[in-house]
């Protein structure tokens, strides 16, 4: 679609440096916007690519603003504002609402005629679905599951009995939620299914990345609340908790019955065991482990970064070897006379 | 349903303290369950939990009977008998027998007409599905393939040629079993792809959870043994073994040809290289890699637990110069003569 | 199919040491191939089972010859020969050219008349795809995506619109080549969506495993290269390039607007921090994180091995006060005087 630099400032709240009469129809990088694009700053270390640029028109912040040859929109948050443009520019395409004929619902389901069942799809017994909502391609929703307003399901997504999904989610290709938790009990050297009767609840505006797989819980539901935005391939097990507007990155996982504080943030493949906690406001970075429970907000890690292998395989044998060379050093501050009071402790 | 606790001790061999003619029709957690619900007590840390429960019956071993204020069941193995008591009372939907009118199987293909086929799902050429299985929405079956009795494909679920599965498999959504391995033989510093004839066999009683991927054998059979557990998001690579009652928690991976013994219990994201093996009864917690073949029982770690981000920085910094250190210390050693002898060996 | 052995020698250009009128019909491992098999040894360390192979013919260099019992096809390469000669006796199941009649394809959607859509599939508006591709049950592939010729996408596959994927790829179950990227701006505490407006472009000769999921750009295509293998379960996110010929083993991620070289090889599980690249010819271990642009080619690794559970918690301990160890060392040799030049920058 079209639009104006005007529409765009009043609509927006920015302000414009530029002809409001002037259109843009696109979003595009910085260094590769043309006169028809609308592009943002939102890294003052971009700023040469902006000195640049023959974008339409540019989102940033009063900082940068001078430094722009072509029209600007000035507003203090230019990454979501550009978001809200772009979504403005590039919708997702309109539904087309109703029942495909190669899709099947069953009778007793409750589907918004408002709402499109895409081919290969099969909604259970007693579903419930909201209005506006896209039901893509190969999508399965197993009986009794409730889908609320407005959710994009794209294609081949996977909705468990006893889901409960609010409104406004998006969740990517393959996803799987409600799948059965890994419940199992040992009897005589073998193992004995645990049956998963929990559901999964959802919050509003929670996005789901492809394959990601959340379990049912094993009696009380697991839980995603409002505005949690998961990444693909992530594991999220039985009866874990992540709250309010936290982001996880994908391969990450959480194991059973742990709980995620708000406005927490997992970079890739973080891991936590099962049976903790993290607190509000806690980051931990990609591909650190998280062992026990967290109380106090902050930046946590334990990612080990990559040397040349020769010289790793020097290091990793130093590291079997520093019990024996921590004893080493505690032998030598005895001999000299040194570090014996305040480090006899740690032998 | 409902069950008076009378035949509860009777089918699951439990002395009954209580009345045998009461009822109960659900399960639920010792702290939510009602005077309806069974609940259990397995781990005797949760005994303050018991003293306050207002379940219908709780099932528990004999240390802990005294403790409970309402009527138990006791068995030497609460949590094995909790999960057939619960499967009792929250058992699997009953089968629907027949082909669905969406659903598509070949005419070569023999299916029990016990079984039920989902809507959407696709039965090749020559498939054999035995008696009262549950094939579910969206499943791929390719020709030849062999599905035993009382198997329950959940749904998306994918089963390749040549793959055979026992009785009494649970394969939860999205799920791929014979996937082509992974094979290419470098040429001309490019990739030829070797084909991956071999099949999955699949024993009895096997789970396998959402999203995880069992590749085909290159030549022999990739092989998953009876009562085998895997939870989601799992890589098993080609000509893996996986021993009977083994189970292996979510995102672990077993590269190629890897051997893994009988009831053996890997951790969430454990990792093995390819062409080894662990013995019977091998413990990995999560998060570890296993590179050499573990021939003695027990319990294996390689996990680094997270700490604040900046301490944990100078430690990566400290680590990176293990070799300096221990270089470090071993001229203080020679200069002041200790430890000059026994540790010689490893500078 | 059964071919002589003299037609193998011709056909893949290899020196016959045997009857060229005897015949093989299939492919099997050193050690059980029987007399109508074709094997191969391309590891000298198997030298022994070539010395008791009971097969047709081995595919070996001229290092090895002299020590076959049976016939032998010689050549340089003998695993690469050996692909193409399975491929040969292994051939993909014959194209059933047409659309299946619960296969839905969009009116406007171009299907060259040699392709197979399977049962259950989807094809989308404006879809083009080329000749002799196989569109596997339950696949999806939304409006505008470009499939070339020759593909192989074997069931339950994704492809999103703006898609573009070259020939001869093969695409394993349940691979999702085109979900959004994971890109949203904070907003007060929470997120806003970036549309992810870009596609995914895939090279000529590319295969793609088991559940792995590539992301579409946010505005730029996300590029996989022509000859690239991806393994099962890997994560591909917006943005990334990966070079030609390049291999990615399982479970392996490359983060956002990450870069790789050609000819690199990740083994399973290695991860890539975003927006850094590899240059060429870098090989990563197993399990190893890389947090830095790489330029110079070798071998890289942060992998731990295991130990024994008690051994590996003491180990975690002493790199826990690795830097309190670093600065009782400093004191000592600053006690006895020795190293103190050389290393004052460290402490």
């Amino acid at each position: 679609m079209t639009v104006t630099l005007g529409e765009l400032a009043v609509r927006f709240g920015c302000e414009l440096r530029g002809d409001p009469a002037a259109t843009v129809d696109s979003v595009a990088a910085l260094a590769q916007a043309g006169p028809r694009a609308v592009t943002f700053l939102a890294n003052p270390k971009y700023v040469e690519q902006l000195e640049n640029t023959r974008a339409g028109v540019v989102i940033l912040d009063a900082r940068s603003a001078a430094s722009s040859p072509v029209p600007t929109l000035v507003v203090a948050n230019p990454h979501a504002t550009y978001a809200r443009v772009a979504t403005l520019l590039h919708p997702d395409p309109p539904l087309n609402p109703g029942v495909h004929a190669h899709a099947t619902v069953d009778r007793s389901a409750v589907v918004d005629p408002s709402s499109e069942i895409c081919a290969h799809s099969s909604v259970g017994a007693d579903v419930r679905i909201g209005p506006r909502c896209y039901i893509g391609p190969g999508t399965v929703i197993e009986p009794g599951a409730v889908i609320g307003d407005d959710n994009r399901l794209v294609a081949r997504v996977f909705i468990g009995r006893g889901v409960r999904m609010g409104a406004r989610c998006i969740v990517q290709p393959g996803a799987v939620i409600g799948g059965d938790g890994f419940g199992f009990a040992p009897e005589n050297k073998a193992w004995v299914k645990v049956p998963q009767v929990g559901g999964v609840t959802i919050g509003d505006d929670v996005e789901i990345g492809a394959n990601t797989t959340i379990d049912r819980g094993a009696l009380e539901d697991t839980v995603i609340e409002t505005g949690v935005k998961l990444d693909n391939l992530i594991m999220i097990a039985h009866n874990v908790r992540i709250g309010e507007h936290s982001a996880i990155a994908a391969q990450s996982a959480v194991a059973g019955s742990s709980v995620i504080g708000k406005r927490c943030v997992l970079g890739g493949r973080a891991g936590l065991t099962g049976h903790i906690s993290l607190c509000d406001d806690v980051v931990v970075l990609g591909t650190s482990f998280i062992s026990h429970t967290i109380t106090k907000p902050g930046v946590y890690s334990s990612a080990l970064p990559s040397e040349e292998a020769g010289a790793w395989r020097r290091i990793v044998a130093r590291i079997k070897r520093l019990d024996s060379m921590a004893k080493r050093l505690r032998a030598v501050e005895k001999h000299v006379g040194v570090g014996v009071e305040q480090e006899s402790s740690e032998d």
